[in-house]
């Protein structure tokens, strides 16, 4: 696909502002295994098992994670809103689930798995053909109250993002020693 | 490249624990190319061109910024190393230079440049044979003083990858109102 080049800046000013539709949204949806595969497949488990610490992810539980909460969380979730709205609050998300769950898989299995349930609930959006009445409908969530469906579109998106953010900050910080005095330039490190 | 099951834990936790050699830091440099042009190949500039706020950087700053590195960062000051050691300070690095360089260009075509200028550096790494004494080598860093080129080349893989996730955080950021209660879990937003 061929883009205008950008022409009198390189940059635009306003965070936090962008609109929620489903086109925007599977622009990274759809791509993120892709970007998961790019960034993980063939990596020897030295970049993929260490953590940040006790009870953080590494790179490998990351993938875990998403995998669970295609299974458990964002189409299951947008599914209750538009049958049930806010009358059915949803079942609390495990975030450890996947220690359990992905145990005795290596990171290309799960990468696979990541692929094919991610494929299926996109199939699902985007045959649901949502309206925006749709998106202002609202859901039950167990902790954070009421929440509208493009709060919880919106939300799996970044969920996506910051996740990929994480993988490579984990992997990023395993070489924190071996850069000397430089990892002063590197503020994210101290995240 | 099929890799053996993880049996016992899902994660290692011993962060910045990992040391540098030649083969593991190319896993992370040769890929970059590849995560990049997964990550923002076609995608609309709704979600290429916002920054996180003024003299930030958008995800096609940072790969203009990555393209500079490529070109003056480096393999040019790795180059100084081996041939002046610490005699020679390298020159400053302009971090704002892709503002002017990438003008009029869109972001594939930045992602084309970055892939080039990256495969002909590594390249050069790899042909030359790095023994673990030309890592102790030193060299005078303008604004940190004498670094090795261990501390060096294992921040060029750092820079990749915190660059990496800062284009996720950035792109997340945007999304940010339209989450609605949900930012609160997610602390990165507000780095």
């Amino acid at each position: 696909m061929e883009l205008p080049p950008v022409k009198n800046k390189t940059s635009i000013t306003n965070a936090s502002n962008m609109q929620y539709n489903i086109e925007r949204a599977c622009d990274i949806l759809d791509r993120t295994p892709a970007v998961l595969q790019s960034l993980l497949s063939g990596l020897p488990n030295d970049w993929v098992l260490p953590n940040e610490g006790p009870d953080t992810f590494s790179p490998f539980d990351v993938v875990g994670h998403l995998i669970h909460g295609e299974r458990t969380d964002w189409a299951v979730r947008a599914r209750i809103i538009l049958e049930y709205g806010n009358t059915k609050t949803f079942d609390r998300y495990d975030r450890f689930a996947q220690y359990q769950e992905s145990k005795g898989k290596n990171v290309q299995q799960l990468l696979d798995e990541f692929a094919l349930v991610r494929a299926e609930n996109l199939q699902w959006l985007k045959a649901k053909h949502i309206t925006e009445a749709d998106l202002d409908r609202t859901g039950m969530h167990p902790v954070l109250g009421e929440v509208s469906l493009r709060n919880l579109l919106a939300t799996w998106v970044v969920h996506d993002l910051t996740h990929i953010a994480q993988i490579t900050r984990v992997m990023a910080k395993q070489y924190k020693t071996e850069m000397g005095p430089w990892p002063e330039f590197f503020r994210i490190l101290d995240f």
